[in-house]
C-alpha cells in the first residue's frame, strides 16, 4: 500500500490521526509532504509525536468504513490544490494561530450537491450568539437573505441561534448556504437541525475536517471557527455576548485579513455586549444591513447594487474579484478557481452592462463616476 | 452715553441687534473692538450691514427693560474673558462654520444658583431626537445620571425626547444639569418644560445667546446646537433619525475637536439610523453606558472611576484638567478659570488619594500602572 500511497490519501490518513488544528502538523508540513509524514507516523519514527502513532493503527482498521461511510452521506474528500477546495483556507497555514490551534486543514469532507467553485466564490459569514434574542434572529435572517439574494453564498456554524437563522434566511431567499460543523458532515447537531442540515446539503454545501460519524467536541468549534472565517471573505457577528465564540471567530478573521463586521442592538441587551466593545475597540465595523456587509466586503456601493441587480449570478462572482486596477483575465480565473471559458463569458456579460471595462492590459471595475457619466 | 460706553455693554447692545450666528459679526469682530463696532452700527456708518443699522435704535429704546427683565428672572450678562464665561466657547471664534451660521456668542444670559466654574469644569452633552423612543428615553437619562453622579455637568438643549430625559437622568442623581436653549432664558420653551426649566435653574444653569423675553425660532435652534458643542468637553447623540438636528450638535462637536459620541441602537429603529451611520462614517465612537462617555471624554478608565470615587467633586474636576505631562499649576488653574489657591487645595487632595503626582516641574496624572505597583 505504501509504494501506491498518493497524496489525497496520505492527507486522508492524517487528517484521521491528528487532531485537528494542531499546531506540530504545520510545522511538520512545511518539513516534509504527506506522503513522507504519513510513513513517519506509521513506522513510529522516534521525532513522530507518540499520540500519532498510537492513533495511526486504528486509522489503518477504521478509513475503509470512514469512505464507505462518507459515499453513504454523499460527502468527498477534498484537498489542497484540487477543484472544489475553498478560495481562501490556505491563507491559515501562514498565521501565528490562537490559542493552541493553527494550521489550515490537510483536507476536508464536502457533502452536498453544489459545485464548491461556483457557491464559494464571494461567500459571507454570518455567526453569534446561540442564546441570541428575537431582535438578533430578525436581523441575521434579514442580513443572509440580503446576501443570499444577490448570489452571495451564507456561511455559517448550522448552532442554534443566530447560524441558524442565517442559514435559514439565505434558504429563504433561494440562496446558497453552507454549514461548516465540528463534527461529521452526516452528524446530525445539533439533532434538532436534522433537517435544516439535510436542506443546506440539498442547496449549498456541509463541509467539516471532521471525519464523517465524528462527534462533536468542545475544542473542535474553536478550531472549526477558524475555518468559517477562512471561507469567508467577510464575517459578520449578530449578537455575541461578552465571551462568545463567535468572537473568536472574528479573531480568526481579523487575523486572516477578512473584512469584520458586527450588528449593534439595544446597549441594555448582554447579548451585544461583545458586538458593542469589537466596535469600541476598533476589531469590527458597524454594519445594520446586508448592502452595507456587501459595501464593506467587496466595495460594492449601493449605486452598484442596483446595476449588479441585472447581472447572473455567475457573472456577478466575477465581478467581485474585479477592482480598479486592471488585471488579466488568467488572474481572475486563477483566483476563482475557474477555467478562462467561463470567466470571459461572465466578463463579456459584465462589459455589456457596463460594469467592466477591458483596457487591453486587463479587467477593472468600471468606476461609479464614469459610469454616470455615460448614461 | 458714547462716553461712557464699556465693552461688557458694547457687546449687550450688539447682542440684542445682531442675530447670534450672523459670519458678519467675527469678521468686524476680529478688525474692531465691540464699543467700536457698536458706535460704527449707532453712526449707520455705510459699511455696516443695513439691517444692524436699522435694528439699533429699537435695541436703544429696548435695552433698560431687558435688563430689568433679566433681573427679574435672576439671569445675568457674562461676556469673555470675565468670571462666569464659560470654558470653551471662544473655541468657535476660529472656525469656518456651518452653514451660515459661525463665530462664538458676544456674550451669554446666564440664569441659576450654580457657580458657572464649578458646573462647567468638565460637562458632558447629551443630546439628541424629540421624537425618541423608551429604549432612548432610559439611554439618556442612564447615561446623563452616571455623569452627574461622578460630578459631570450634563449640558442639554431642553427639548423633549431625549434632551429632558438627560437633564432629569442628571437631576435625579442629584447632579449639576445646563440647559442651553434658543430663546430666552426666562422664556418656558416647550410650555410643558416650564417646571424642568425652574429646576434646572435652580440646581445648574439656564444659558442663552438670545435676550430674555426672545422667542424661539427654526434657525435659533441651529445657532444653539454650536454652543452646546463648544461648552461640552465631548457630546453623545443618543437617538437620532437621518436628519436630525441632534447630528448638526455633533458636527459642531467635531469640528470643535470635541470627543464626539453616539448610543448604537436596534438596526430595525429609524431613531438610530443617524447614530449608525455617524459611527459607520467614522464620525462619532460608539458608546453604551456613562462610564464609557467619561472614559473617551476625558481619559478615565474603569479603574480611575473606582479611585475617583473617593475624591471630592471640586478635586475630580481638576484631576480632569491633568495628564501624563506634567503641568503648572498656574496652568492649570488658568484653564479652569479659578484661583490658585483652590486648585492647590485639590491637587493636594487628589495627591493625598495617590491619582496625582508632583514631579516639582508640575502635576500629572499618576498612571494605573504605578499605582498598581504601589499597592
Amino acid at each position: 500500500m505504501t509504494g501506491a500511497l498518493s497524496a489525497t490519501r496520505a492527507r486522508l490518513l492524517i487528517s484521521l490521526t491528528v487532531e485537528a488544528g494542531d499546531p506540530r502538523l504545520v510545522e511538520w508540513l512545511d518539513r516534509c509532504d504527506p506522503t513522507e509524514l504519513w510513513r513517519a507516523i506509521e513506522r513510529g519514527r522516534p521525532d513522530v509525536p507518540r499520540p500519532w502513532v498510537e492513533r495511526s493503527a486504528e486509522t489503518r482498521r477504521r478509513v475503509d468504513e470512514t469512505l464507505a461511510r462518507a459515499e453513504r452521506a454523499g460527502a468527498h474528500w477534498v484537498v489542497p490544490g484540487t477543484p472544489g477546495w475553498p478560495v481562501g483556507v490556505e491563507d491559515l497555514d501562514h498565521l501565528p494561530g490562537i490559542g493552541d490551534v493553527a494550521g489550515a486543514p490537510v483536507g476536508l469532507w464536502v457533502r452536498g450537491g453544489g459545485d464548491p467553485t461556483t457557491i464559494l466564490a464571494a461567500p459571507v459569514g454570518v455567526v453569534g450568539a446561540r442564546g441570541c434574542t428575537t431582535y438578533g434572529a430578525e436581523c441575521a435572517s434579514d442580513i443572509a437573505a440580503d446576501c443570499a439574494d444577490r448570489g452571495h453564498a451564507v456561511i455559517s456554524g448550522a448552532a442554534f441561534g443566530i447560524d441558524a437563522c442565517a442559514h435559514r434566511g439565505a434558504l429563504v431567499a433561494g440562496g446558497p448556504t453552507v454549514a461548516v460543523t465540528a463534527c461529521g458532515v452526516d452528524v446530525d447537531y445539533p439533532r434538532a437541525h436534522a433537517a435544516l442540515l439535510r436542506r443546506i446539503a440539498e442547496e449549498g454545501l456541509v463541509i467539516s475536517e471532521y471525519a464523517p460519524g465524528a462527534e462533536p467536541q468542545r475544542h473542535r468549534f474553536l478550531v472549526r471557527n477558524r475555518l468559517i472565517a477562512a471561507i469567508s471573505a467577510g464575517v459578520v457577528v449578530v449578537e455575541a455576548a461578552a465571551r462568545s465564540g463567535s468572537l473568536n471567530t472574528l479573531h480568526w478573521a481579523d487575523q486572516l485579513g477578512r473584512t469584520t463586521m458586527v450588528v449593534p442592538g439595544p446597549v441594555t441587551s448582554q447579548a451585544s455586549v461583545g458586538t458593542h466593545r469589537a466596535v469600541r475597540e476598533g476589531r469590527a465595523h458597524l454594519v445594520t444591513c446586508g448592502a452595507e456587509v456587501l459595501a464593506d466586503t467587496f466595495g460594492i456601493t449601493i449605486e452598484d447594487q442596483g446595476e449588479l441587480a441585472r447581472v447572473s449570478a455567475a457573472a456577478r462572482r466575477v465581478w467581485v474579484q474585479l477592482d480598479a486596477t486592471p488585471k488579466p483575465l488568467e488572474q481572475i480565473a486563477a483566483r476563482l478557481r475557474l477555467g478562462t471559458v467561463p470567466v470571459h463569458r461572465a466578463l463579456r456579460e459584465l462589459h455589456g452592462w457596463g460594469v467592466a471595462v477591458d483596457d487591453g492590459e486587463g479587467w477593472a471595475r468600471r468606476d461609479t463616476a464614469s459610469r454616470g457619466a455615460g448614461q
